[in-house]
């Protein structure tokens, strides 16, 4: 909920730009005393026409607004840079404030040119249904795929809310993601922009649907400083770090057509950087996925997937892997167990799987989830 | 066709690892005068057990029978080597040659544990079956989800023959596929084995089904001298390469569960490497695969995938990307042309996919196909 902390007002209207009549224009504004801003955005080198804008606006480490809009990506549009632009100064001049202070973000279908109309429209509806209560709203408009909207909230002293939206492309390197942390904490953009990306890192970096990485990926923090509290940094953190592994998990719980969620964790590894590299090898094995769906404990897929990662990356001996599904060792010292069919993961949302290197002591987890007829079907008739 | 060339004689019976009661072993011996061989093996770190014997076997150059069973792949399994020890030796011992000189290939599940007794039992069925027609039995008893068997030919004064097997997990570094290629050309070792990898490399790691690399793929080439021919070594390299291209196709053609074969040209590229490695990144995008199975020329899901490609390995600048969707020119300079509705593939059982990069002159193209419910449905139920 962004408007959890002190100094947010927030709206969601509808603009125009689903055929669904949903609603798709959602608008935050940090009423202060000040106006903080981090960002940390998609590294796809195609990148949306808002990502470009809002970097260039985030680079004095301050925003006082963010327009966002479901409906369309507006990247590789013709002309999307002065939709973009046009959208960003009708927020300005309603709230009389700087365009750059103004930030943007697109989510929806990539490569159809939109018209900047509806979009300026539309914000000239959200201005006035700016609220303290406006959080719910705005989490609602950004949805695309999306189920249920996602917002979560922290509070010690000082408050952090977030809202986010995302249920397919998850990825890394984020996905198709938007979301907006808000803060009323006093902080300043140097520590912001830092625990910001450390905690994109060990979240929305920690999920992975499909292994797409999207144009538009971006996460904003937002601080007001209204709480007049100074928190310690460590402190700052947990609260902002708490509130993106909510957003996370919602997404990955909600994401396109899933019927399982796996949390897959590599262990006993030489270093994390490898464990986590394996773990998105075995996260992205469209094989492995399908699997799961069948409730298969099919842990052949799971070493095949680890057998890909370059031994530079990942040091460990084939003969030294252990696989555990759900509690079984269905392989050890790289060999079948001959326990497969103890597993049973039919009734469970949540499918645990463990590898073990037999090279070390770190470890990292990749939260995915299963490829069904679902996923197919939502991305096969997505733009059609 | 394995026996189209002269001196080899092959044959293909049923052992019982198949439920099913379908063939499942196959035989192929090399009768000579020449018994040279080479090999082209799985990259993946995890490997089946055949595919250590079969490395071991041929680093003398040389195989006299390669015995090849469907039905369990023996990965990761309880006393694996000692069942591939004991079906190389039955083979040995039934023809009076050394094991050393039987290669062995398995496919199937990986990390069930085997006996031995029923391929061992298989090969006292499939040695007096041999023949000089047993080519198509051969193909016919290694296949796994297949629907078709894969067999090729090509003459020109010494023939080539070749045959398949592969329809899932084709991936980088080949994929669940075993080939035999036979020639009754004159060629030694050295050659052989660097027109294979030549071969292998343009032809099977160009397709690329599901981005799954498998733990047993092996392409064998053996050669029996038996036409007295010997060919310039760029006529036998072509021979070679126009078998596995052949058998390539068939095999993308037969792909689990696809509806369209997707053909990804990268071009106007720095570099060759650069084009396949974004060619790569877009065959490896279920987002972009569910798509074209939607019929849903979403070439924004093309672009993203490019983008996931690091800068140093395919320099281009997205203002310059083009994209072309069976003929339509769906984007130009990095943005819509608007004309995506011109584009009609709902008939088509290949779609052609062209993206310039707009940075030099080099290209390449992967074969690969879309994400369909079939696929969710082979892949979820195969070994339950």
């Amino acid at each position: 909920m962004i408007t959890f902390p002190q100094g947010f007002v927030a709206s969601g209207v509808t603009a125009g730009l689903k055929e669904s009549g949903k609603p798709d224009l959602a608008l935050v504004v940090n009423e202060g005393p000040l106006d903080v801003a981090a960002g940390v955005f998609t590294t796809n080198r195609v990148v949306a026409w808002p990502v470009l804008w809002t970097r260039d606006a985030l680079a004095d480490g301050s925003l006082k607004a963010v327009v966002l809009n479901s409906g369309n990506a507006n990247v590789a549009t013709v002309g999307g840079m002065s939709v973009t632009t046009a959208t960003a100064e009708a927020v300005a001049n309603a709230l009389s404030i700087s365009a750059n202070d103004v930030g943007v973000c697109s989510t929806g279908v990539i490569g159809v040119t939109m018209e900047a109309q509806p979009l300026v429209d539309g914000v000239a509806s959200a201005v006035p249904a700016l609220s303290a209560d406006g959080g719910a709203d705005a989490a609602g408009a950004i949805m695309t795929t999306d189920t249920v909207s996602k917002q979560a909230t922290f509070e010690t002293g000082f408050k952090v809310g977030g809202m986010a939206k995302g249920a397919g492309m998850i990825a890394p390197g984020m996905a198709t993601m938007l979301c907006v942390i808000t803060t009323d904490a006093v902080v300043d953009s140097q520590l912001a922009q830092n625990v910001l990306k450390e905690a994109v890192d060990h979240t929305f970096n920690r999920i992975d649907v499909d292994g797409c990485m999207s144009t538009n990926d971006t996460v904003l923090l937002l601080a007001s400083g209204a709480s007049g509290i100074t928190p310690d940094s460590h402190e700052f953190a947990r609260g902002v770090r708490e509130v993106c592994a909510d957003l996370a998990k919602q997404m990955i719980g909600d994401a396109e057509g899933a019927s399982h969620d796996i949390n897959i964790s590599v262990t006993k590894s030489a270093t994390e950087a490898g464990a986590l590299a394996v773990a998105r090898a075995i996260a992205q094995s469209n094989l492995f996925k399908c699997a799961i769906f069948g409730n298969d404990p099919n842990w052949g897929r799971i070493i095949s997937a680890a057998g890909t990662v370059p031994e530079e990356i990942a040091p460990f001996d084939p003969a030294d892997l252990a696989v555990i599904i759900n509690g079984v060792p269905v392989a050890e010292n790289g060999v079948d167990t001959g326990r497969r069919d103890e597993v049973d993961m039919a009734g469970d949302r949540l499918v645990t799987v463990e590898l073990q290197l037999g090279s070390g002591i770190e470890s990292a987890s990749i939260l995915t989830n299963d490829l069904t007829y679902d996923y197919v079907t939502e991305n096969s008739a997505y733009t059609t």
